[in-house]
This record gives structure tokens, sequence and C-alpha cells, in this order.
């Protein structure tokens, strides 16, 4: 999973653009986290919360907006990930329309927590996955 | 409480519009709640949520588009609430702008669930009540 | 068109959830409307809105919600729509998951307007139609 | 307006958390908008919006969460603004509760583009300003 570029796309809805006639700044960071959900698997982040209790919680994002999408684009958000320690996982995503872009680039941090919010390594993210299960 | 007319102002931000220039029809859902939440106490329901459990759940909503707000707005969320019996509270809330309305109109039916789902009696209503205590 | 159910995918993700562990009543106005977006096209709604100034607004709106979903549920949104009026469309639309449902329905009503907010006669949705046309 | 901190009031709402409890982290750059508006003033950023066509962007965000926030939660923005250029505005931000923070913090830089989306010089926000006007 990590030497890849993930690839997710996004529709934009009325419910993603605001008064200017662009997607709402922070509406960004939800499709960077759909796209994440998919590559980790949205089955296994439901299991591993319902079964142990563990999240991922994002504790750092940074976002540079070069171009504001509009109702009906049809995104692609890219995604990749590094895993600098067994708690930290580092998320690089960018939007790309018509495959050109980056139109908006993100990196975002994510660490694994328990039900006592008390840090936790994360799963393996490093060993071939399917949808359905982390690690 | 159930003879009054409650007052809740709401300022229209960048994130409620879309790009037509107005409002987002789901967001005024979000405006009726967050009146129902002042009406009812917000600590209240922290507290009935934490101790017992019991949230409010909307099991049933109907919405009128007169005028659509815009970008800068501010506005007032009258909402007038009657329990027909122990299981149900009905919201009858509006929207309003400069005294003038309403621009949109609402019924929220609302009843209690515990933390397995079950139907439980409404907190009472009918005593005066204080923001942080429900009944 | 009006004699079909259109059938169209929703993901529950982190963001459509609140603290309950449910989808937030209000995000089922935005899967319904997702769905209406693809049944009518999402390239001639830009197009219409782009070329004529013509889009289409929500005048009433009426739910019922008999079973929260959940994060990670894989939900489809049916809906059906009748043209009672060369002004207004019915949808009729509800929220399914494993082929069991409804779990919420909604009828929502629409009507075209210009940009000068006047209404005008809907395009024809009659006709056959391909993503990217409307009539 | 630039050496003071400017302070203002957020309530968390249902709509605001996620299932795992706390707010949905895209959630503090709509907090800190609301803040920066109020700061900059509602009606003078819809006079320049509608006379002049000019509209605040946001082109790049900085994110570090700390401790989520909760329903009900009393939160307040803090806002910091410093204009090294006339063409960038940069806001420190920061979430507290209780006094005690911050929560979360952030830094939003903003610049001004006018109609066909050219870069525009920032109206002066070092003049003394009130509720309704910029500069």
């Amino acid at each position: 999973m990590l030497d890849q570029v993930h690839s997710f796309p996004v529709q934009v809805y009325y419910e993603d653009t605001d008064f200017t006639g662009v997607v709402y700044h922070a509406n960004y960071l939800k499709y960077f986290e759909r796209a994440r959900e998919h590559l980790l698997g949205v089955e296994a982040l439901v299991k591993l919360y319902e079964e142990q209790g563990v999240g991922f919680v994002v504790y750092k994002a940074e976002l540079r907006f070069k171009e504001g999408m509009r109702f009906g684009d049809r995104l692609e958000v890219r995604t990749r990930v590094t895993v600098p320690s067994e708690y930290r996982a580092v998320f690089d995503q960018s939007i790309w329309r018509d495959g050109q872009g980056p139109k908006v680039e993100g990196r975002v941090e994510l660490c694994c927590v328990n039900r006592e919010g008390r840090l936790v390594p994360l799963p393996d993210l490093r060993k071939p996955r399917h949808e359905g299960s982390v690690g």
C-alpha cells in the first residue's frame, strides 16, 4: 500500500459549494477523509472501532488551495501514505480534475487512539490489503 | 415553556450557502435544531445523555421553503412546542428576517430513546425551566 | 424516466454521523439531493444553470425517520419522480440498506426558477435522457 | 484591529460532532471562518462582495488538533490578524474552553480576488473599524 498512489473519485454537489460559486474550503478535508477511509478500508475501520475501540484521529493538517472547484466537477483525490513510526501515518493528498492538478494539496497526519483517548500503535498498513481488512 | 414562542438568533455564514447564492435547503434543519437545543437547555441535554443515556430523536420533519436566505442575513428562529403525549414533542418552527416572515416553516416531531434505542417517556417539558435543567 | 425507480449508492462517512452514533438527520436531505442530481443528470443541471440561469429549487420536503444509519453503511437511495404539472416535480425517495428498507422515507417537491427568482416551466423530464442531457 | 486578540463564542451542536463523540476535524475551519467574518465585519464583507465583486479567499491553512471538543461545549475562538503585505492577511486562530487552551490551533492565510478571480489588494484592515465597515 505504501508505494502506490491511491485514487478516489469525488463528485461536487450543491452541498459542497458556497455562494461564491466554488467548493467551501473546509470541504476538501471531507474529500480527503473519504479517500483515506477507502484506502484503509471502510469495513476494517468499522471493525477496528467496534472490536477494539481504536480509531484514527487527525492531529495535524496542512492545506494549500490553488484553484476553486465547481458544482458538477468530477474530481480525483490522489493519496500517498507514509508511516514514519508505528504511531504516525502521514497522508499526502491532492485534488485533480480532468487529469490536471493539483488544484488543492494537503498533508494530513493521523495517529490511533483507544477508548480512553490513549495513543496506541497503528494497525499494520504495510501488508497487502483488500477492502475490508487492515493489515 | 409550552405557551411561549421561543426566539433564537442565527447568522448566515459562507458555510451555510450554496453556489445559487442562498442557504442550502438542508441547513434550515440545522438552524431548527440549534433553536430546539437552546429551548430544551443544552446542559440538560448533555446531562440527560450522559447520566441516563437518553436522547431526543427526530422521527418526522416537514419543511416549506418560501424565500431563500442569503450570506450575512441575521435570522430569527421562532419555535413553539406542544406535547401531545408523554412520548412525543412537536416543534413548530419558522425562520424570520427583520421581523418579516415566515421565510421557511417547519414542523419537527421528536421522541426520546435510551441506549438500546427503546422509546422512553419525554422529560417533563411543562415545568418552569432554566438553561441547564430539563423539567 | 418517470416509470422507473432510480437507484443511487451512498456510503456513510465520519462526516455524516453525529455523537449519538447515527447519521445526522439533516444529512439524509443531502443524500436525496445527490440522487436527484444524478437522476436529472449533473451535466445537464450545470448547462441549464450556466446557459439559461435556471435552477431547481426545493419548496417542500417531508421526511420520516425509521432507523438511524451508521458509519460504514452502504446505502441505496431509491427515487421515483412524478410531474403533476409543468411547474412541479415530486420526488419520492427512500433509504435502503442491504436491500432492506425503507429506513428513511421522504417526498421532496421542486420547481424551477430563473436568475430573477421567477417560476419557469420545468425542462422536459418525460423524454429519454442520458447523463449529460435534460429532455 | 491588528494589535488585539479578537474573541468569538461558538457553541458545539449535534451537527458539529461525529460518531466518535468529538467535533469532526473539518468543522474547526468553519468555527475559524465565522470568527474571521465577525472580526472583518459581516456587513462589510457583504458590501465588498456586492458592490465591488471582491471576496476573501483562503489559500493556505494549517491546523493542529490537541483535544477533541464535545457536544454542549461553549468554546471561544481567539484570533489575531497580521498583514504582511497589501495582498495577504494571516490569521492566527485557536480554540479555547473554560479559558483553557489552545485545544486546536491554526493559521489561515487569505487574499482577496475580484469577479474574474484576479488578485486585488486587501481592504485596509489597519484603520479603526466598526461592525458594518471595512477600513
